[in-house]
């Protein structure tokens, strides 16, 4: 038997679904378990991207132009203008997904053995995706003490080598919902500069911006344009992760022109999200504001109730639909697996990403836990009832 | 300004796009073009397939799991199982397009620096994808004289070392639409058995065998199941290559269980092409039979009318829809660029692909096109003109 490839045996398992069999398990038993694990929004896709997929009209499901309809781009300028990115269409390749702008993004501006700076905890699947691509990621630590703010330019410079090509931000983050000042972009942008080094900003989440707070993307900064890689998917803007539908973005056209190759190689983006993507620009901002509203109210239910438990901390995010939340607990991978394994309440318990999933650096995050707010109120407060008497019966309780 | 990567500069560019912009350049001069070029389909889509997409009654457009729903996962096995390939729903994973399945194959079972061989001339995105997964090409001729049959097995001994891992055919093969025999794959099976080597076999085109003929897959011997990976898609069986829907099938439960995690780090396939891809498998019989006498004659016409030119020869492909020709001239390249740039004939030239970019070895299939006959009869006979008066005044014809 031919032997599987050792980049496949190094290709790390997504740690929002290693505890999937103990789910899968507590379910066969008859517990309800509410999925606070995943980033898989409940809320509702727009009705007008869901009413362009009804109403297709073309006789033969045809390849797109491998860098996307010109149409579907022109209506992403559109959109990316509105916000003050004073892009053109060559700027857009359209991708199958995020993950297919971070694979692409990647592989047209770094080789093998090249080295990526991340602050961590940080987006697991780009673990994944540097396994996939042969790049190495130097993770640099932020602390939930001040909310995972951008560690200090010093730490970045001390990882800083011959091989540093990149640097990635998720902004606003996941998994812990920081939203990136001004400044800290400021920053970021003069140590680019200094080290001529790239600079990726996944910005899956920009449309939840909580409490007034504005985002900032590197894109609105001066004197950046050959840097800086914009990598966007419509999957939580307009809550369509199954369309995968995403762009990438650069000013820079050697990365375009060279994106391009891996681009065509694929052969094209889905005909029909891209007619849909097209109708998703043209949401009210209605859709929006209630989408808000929403999450915003269901941060503060999961922030309250978690920073009411004892021994428990929660920073107040700004953005996007996750927080990161330090437990008083010996083991986050043995306590998650622990409430779903041995632990109901009510016949009830919670799925949660243990936050060391997040992390590259050893044994960081032992005591944390992602929590995507996904659900409804209500479903969220009987999951933190959950937690709560969780943490009082869990048997590695440090408090 | 930071540096592209050097996988990025040595990504081969597509070499059925590279004479683009000369076609686009024709068409504003006001020149018709036929285009031979591209292997999208002119076909359309079954409408049980487009119905599906037109009746979706989901609010939320979810990711669905990393190996595909299970409900399109069990349709799959329903067609495949048809065709005696024996699986499970735990044989496949659903990828976006074939394009998708080749790449986790290629990352499952090789590492930088290892071999795979492909008789060429070969499908030119291998060429891109074994440039992005870091994997060595070792091309084997095979010839138009023989109708592009299957290269001698010592042919392949040959050129096997320490680094060998797999082979990959394309059956029934693009660009030459040569279809392997039973007898072709049971040497393939011999050698892969002998050498302990994966065979990765390309299906695409698996629907379009003519004449009676019979496809016979590496799934169909006894005794090869850690070896195969079939690399499937929907695009050309359907007629819908816009949808980005494929998937990978093996009975080697390490290859499911490795490709899975290339699988989760980009989470999910398309789903309304899932919806569409279980509706396709009800295509009732009458379609592939309305669509196969259609691409028989146009073969027929495009096979007839080449070897009627001077100094043409085109072998009679058994499958898929190209067909590669041998043309009097000094040089592919230059020949087909000079036929959208200086020729016309009635206003009208045709656009095909220079055979030398399916080739890896230097200097091959210098006088030879590949063409796709996916115009209609008539269309097909205007440009079969057009590339008969072309050869006559090419200035660089050898007759």
């Amino acid at each position: 038997m031919p032997k599987i490839s050792q980049k496949g045996l190094h290709m790390p398992a997504s740690p929002i679904r290693k505890l999937t069999p103990f789910a899968d398990k507590a379910k066969a038993d008859g517990k309800k378990v509410y999925h606070l694990n995943i980033g898989q929004p409940d809320i509702e896709t727009p009705e007008g991207m869901l009413n362009a997929i009804k109403n297709i009209d073309f006789k033969v499901w045809a390849y797109t132009p491998s860098e996307g309809t010109l149409s579907y781009r022109k209506k992403l300028v559109e959109y990316y203008n509105k916000l003050g990115y004073n892009i053109t269409p060559d700027n857009i390749i359209v991708t199958t997904g995020g993950s297919e702008a971070i694979t692409i993004a990647m592989m047209t501006c770094l080789d093998q053995g090249d080295e990526v700076i991340i602050p961590e905890p940080f987006y697991a699947n780009y673990n994944g995706f540097a396994n996939q691509t042969d790049i190495v990621v130097k993770p640099i630590l932020s602390y939930i003490d001040n909310g995972f703010a951008l560690p200090p330019i010093a730490e970045f410079e001390k990882v800083i080598t011959e091989k540093t090509k990149a640097i990635i931000i998720c902004n606003p983050n996941n998994p812990t919902g920081y939203l990136y000042s001004r400044e800290e972009l400021e920053a970021l942008k003069a140590l680019c500069l200094k080290y001529d080094l790239y600079l990726f900003s996944d910005e899956a989440y920009r449309e939840f911006c909580y409490d007034g707070r504005t985002f900032v993307s590197p894109m609105h900064l001066d004197g950046l344009d050959d840097n800086v890689v914009v990598m966007d998917t419509v999957s939580k803007r307009y809550s369509a992760c199954g369309a995968r539908l995403g762009c990438l973005i650069t000013k820079n056209k050697e990365i375009i022109s060279t994106g391009l190759k891996f681009a065509q190689a694929r052969l094209s983006p889905g005909m029909v999200e891209q007619i849909a993507g097209e109708a998703a620009v043209d949401t009210p901002d209605e859709y929006f504001e209630a989408v808000s509203k929403e999450y915003t109210e269901r941060r503060d239910t999961l922030v309250n109730a978690l920073n009411q438990m004892d021994g428990v901390y929660c920073p107040n995010p700004g953005g996007a639909f996750y927080v990161v939340a330090k437990l008083p607990i010996d083991n986050a991978d043995k306590f998650c697996q622990w409430m779903l394994e041995s632990f109901s309440h009510d016949n009830q318990t919670v799925m949660m990403a243990p936050a060391t999933g997040f992390y590259s650096s050893p044994g960081a995050g032992a005591n944390e836990v992602r929590m995507a707010y996904v659900l409804n109120n209500n479903d969220l407060s009987k999951a933190m009832e959950c937690l709560a008497e969780g943490l009082k019966q869990y048997p590695g309780r440090t408090l």
